[in-house]
């Protein structure tokens, strides 16, 4: 099975759903529709020739801890090297320390493919991204000089140090001390659990940002302070020095991405303290966090629809080979499964759900680069509150469709699924992590509900929602047979949505705990009508000729997802309206009884 | 995490919902409600005690092919032994073969207990059970003396052989040979895979039912004939004699249940055949599959409803024990997270959907009971056909909630849930082999639309659907407050489902594939209907005071399903009876590219 970067699906994505047409022109992205295409099916070559062969060997070798090393698979140095040296590093890199400053469009095009070909790999770039993203935010200009040339080429790679063992979800519990010294550096104590490529020899040097805690900090989250803690202390001329403070203490064996390396990291197991720089101010770590979650979400968002493509791929190969059973209309021996109407659902369901999610997130970073590029900075506000709301949407309906997809494609294998040697499972056990990182799906639904909805009092979503019926009204309007009564069912999808949305604001003052009861399906509700209304933006697209690949296929994904998966819509926001009462009718005593 | 037998619940689902009370009194089950409890008790205590403390090491060892022999986890052959001596391998085996042939519903109940506390063991005697009901159905007098007594008591264990390379779900393909000899017997020479524990050192033998093709067999599913092919042969005194001419080649590196060795097996690889004897007549083999094929197919959907127990109960553990995070409404510290409103929703999921997956197995199980056991042959055939209409519901209803409770229960646990180290991803790995083996999902989904719909022209699934009806009128009538509206949702699920039933009487015939691309949401439909109703009777029945176990959370479980997850059948109507165009919108090749 070789993996194809979906370059036209990407490409539709953009120009039907991402407004790829305007912002090219008005200059707001800062490249023409040939540089994005370019830029994708150059990624796509390099995933699908260097990334994707090693993903089954990253799988079944693993990185390991041999001798307080992290001995990464076979053949991840030399990709991690190549990867970096073709400037894939530094795509959305500030032009200063030598990154190209691409839009975010193409950080998450280009992540997509990275991670559809081998997401065990995909990690390390991901978090490398997150962590110059918050030293370019926030870090000092001697930390800026100093750390970032070198990560935005990809020559060190950074991690992200937030979970304790006793703080996960809730960082205010976090431990980690770090105690000023007189020249100003800190030095960092404490165990940090998690830390995606936390050890590896793949480069000299490894960033490491870390989350801790000052002596005199007050309780809560609003003491906890960001540093910067390098693996190997850097000397003023730049050169490589002493080996800090900072081991790894051990590899988790996980469910899935078996190659990257999970480690538990000890920062002043020696004594004397790990050295550490301060980004930002004191006690003010977790808003620097704050800045960069956004894109660290979307990202693994877009996990999610990696994941599902590849899922998709790989089903849509074995069930074009596999022949078993006659087909209900035809009385040939055998044919391909993919002649059989179950696998042809199957199937439709794996690629209009990736769609789906592939155009969400695809929005979600038209937004990031409008909020950061635009010239208006009324414009630029705007869709920075479109970018909070819309992210624990993409993260958490993309991821929770990419371990979906991963099961189907896994039961479109039969009994071959279940065999390691296939693929199928490796895909469906690297997805299950994503609904879990980078905050769980329960508690983006909580950040949906709880902080996205209320934004300038309700506004941000209401316009949003209002959007979403424009174009489904716009779809009905254009009269085109081809679409079916699409528009029906995701009128009803809309309206759905904004009488839950309404709900949820009476709710959530006077009754949070029924507000967070649906926060779960409330979100599905948000997912599947914004992608239902993505696709179908995509086929009325289609229909006036002006879609990217096939106008049959997106027609068609769009009124299957419409009338298969939108029809969901009213019973989700019925157990959002009057679920929550049943939901909590049992204490915690009884419920664990 | 220690496992605890379900003892309530299992009794209040075949008290509410089976007909526990009447089936003890009229004699139809020959036991009284003292000794099901006590047999459930008692199954309950040795998986808690000797099967549950094996299951986390059969995960992490597996069975392995070591010199042509399979060596399977420690304490395996042990516990193998403990169970046989127990009794547990003929409780529902024939009396006159030495079993105590107590009724389906307790087979049933323990085989939840096995394959919850230890699902890689469970499937031995499962398959075994299989196996013996296939013999006692159709083979001669001296097979079933010289074979029966042996397997009853668990001296020896059995296996079904009917998958090969290319014969899958379509057995119309196998390619396994069976020459007559002039002494009666055959010989068979063939591969068969995915075959469970087809080899093991646990017993000193293993009978192996084998299906295979005579030379001059019509083609298709009529040229098919089953065969006993015992691993070492049995002389005329009962003694063992050769090793039959059948071999293991593999063990399968599968994505779970690890500890069950999925074997290859070659017949007749050294030339002469292997020895077989003929199981009821030639060409009629895939009839005496069918015998047992419902009972397989329950037993693996009960495999569903353990693994979601399994999980919910380790969740639950978790839950009380992990703190992390305010609540909504308190202002502690940190709360253990079963207090959070979102876990709470995710455990009630659990809980509800685990339960209804219970109460229909045990209902397919009691029908089961009441179409071998009743005095009238007009009841038998009625029940016989009851167990036809819900087998594939119990089997891919009980299943795919089996991989979304695990799914769930892995969610709770948060990161912890993604290390290997917590057990909640072994059962997330265990559970996805359940909606592929022993017929798909999908086959199941299209045998509940083509063959189970039509049968008695309709009128089966008719009277079902009209007990559903009538119990959600016994529900409004109540007028019982704790009950709420539960009956209004229950109605509409209801009439959804006849109105689906419908749709599929008239669509079956003149477009089956229109039909079959809605049979997977329609089963869906099925089973939530069947459970949500099932349930409600299990609440009116706590109402009314005559609950097993807190009366509180039988009717909160109900309420629960009826507003979070009832509330998906309007949606699920319309899809099948509005989604098959647009399923079936693009062609095999557009769909591929």
């Amino acid at each position: 099975m070789t993996y194809q970067a979906p370059v036209d699906d990407i490409m539709q994505a953009l120009k039907a759903s991402a407004d790829l047409d305007k912002l090219t022109a008005d200059g707001t992205l800062g490249v023409d529709e040939d540089t994005v295409r370019a830029v994708i099916e150059e990624a796509g070559k390099f995933a699908s020739e260097v990334l994707e062969p090693l993903s089954k060997i990253g799988d079944r070798t693993g990185s390991k801890l041999v001798d307080g090393k992290v001995v990464t698979p076979p053949g991840w140095k030399e990709a991690y090297q190549q990867f970096a040296e073709g400037g894939w590093s530094g795509l959305q890199g500030p032009e200063e320390y030598g990154g190209q400053h691409l839009p975010a469009i193409l950080g998450i095009a280009t992540a997509e493919l990275w991670n559809a070909s081998n997401m065990g790999f995909g990690l390390c770039p991901l978090l490398t991204h997150g962590a110059i993203d918050a030293i370019e935010a926030q870090g000092s200009d001697e930390l800026k000089k100093t750390y970032l040339p070198k990560m935005v080429t990809g020559e060190w790679t950074g991690t992200m140090n937030l979970t304790e063992p006793h703080a996960g979800s809730d960082l205010a519990a976090l431990k980690t001390r770090a105690v000023k010294q007189a020249d100003g550096t800190y030095r960092i104590f404490g165990t940090k659990i998690f830390i995606t490529y936390g050890e590896h020899e793949m480069t000299d040097n490894i960033i490491h940002l870390v989350l801790a805690r000052l002596p005199d900090a007050p309780p809560g989250t609003r003491g906890i302070s960001l540093f910067l803690v390098p693996k190997i202390l850097v000397n003023k001329d730049g050169s490589l020095g002493a080996h800090n403070d900072v081991i790894c203490a051990g590899v988790e064996h996980k469910l899935g991405i078996h190659a990257s390396p999970t480690c538990v990291m000890k920062y002043g197991e020696k004594g004397e303290g790990a050295v550490g720089y301060l980004v930002g101010e004191e006690n003010r770590g977790l808003n620097v966090m704050f800045i960069m979650m956004n894109a660290a979400r979307l990202a693994v968002g877009v996990q999610g629809v990696a994941v599902a493509d590849r899922a998709t791929q790989a089903a849509i190969a074995y069930a074009k080979d596999r022949k078993q059973g006659k087909s209900a209309t035809s009385k040939d021996e055998m044919v391909p499964i993919i002649q059989h109407a179950d696998v042809r659902r199957m199937i439709m369901t794996m690629k209009a759900l990736t769609q789906a999610a592939r155009m969400i997130c695809l929005v979600t970073a038209k937004e990031t680069d409008v909020s950061r590029r635009a010239k208006d900075p009324a414009v630029r506000a705007a869709a920075a509150n479109r970018v909070a709301l819309l992210t624990p949407i993409a993260k958490a309906f993309s991821t929770d469709i990419g371990c979906e997809v991963a099961s189907i494609g896994l039961q479109i294998h039969g009994g071959m699924g279940f065999i390691e040697e296939t693929g199928a499972a490796q895909h469906y056990r690297d997805a299950r992590i994503l609904p879990i990182y980078e905050g769980t799906n329960g508690i983006q639904a909580m950040d949906l509900v709880g902080r996205k909805l209320p934004l300038e009092g309700g506004k941000v979503v209401e316009g949003f929602i209002r959007e979403l019926a424009a174009t489904v009204e716009d779809v009905r309007r254009s009269n085109r047979p081809e679409l079916g009564r699409m528009a029906d069912k995701l009128g009803e999808a809309v309206n759905a949505l904004a009488e839950a949305t309404r709900w949820m604001g009476a709710t959530l003052q006077k009754n949070p705990d029924a507000a967070m009861a649906g926060a779960v399906p409330y979100l599905r509700l948000f997912g599947i009508t914004a992608g239902g209304v993505f696709l179908a933006k995509g086929a009325l697209a289609a229909a006036r000729g002006t879609a990217v690949g096939s106008p049959e296929a997106a027609v068609a994904l769009a009124r299957f997802f419409a009338k298969t998966q939108a029809t969901a819509a009213n019973g989700l926001k019925e157990t959002v309206m009057n679920g929550a009462d049943a939901t909590l009718a049992l204490t915690p005593d009884l419920l664990a009884s």
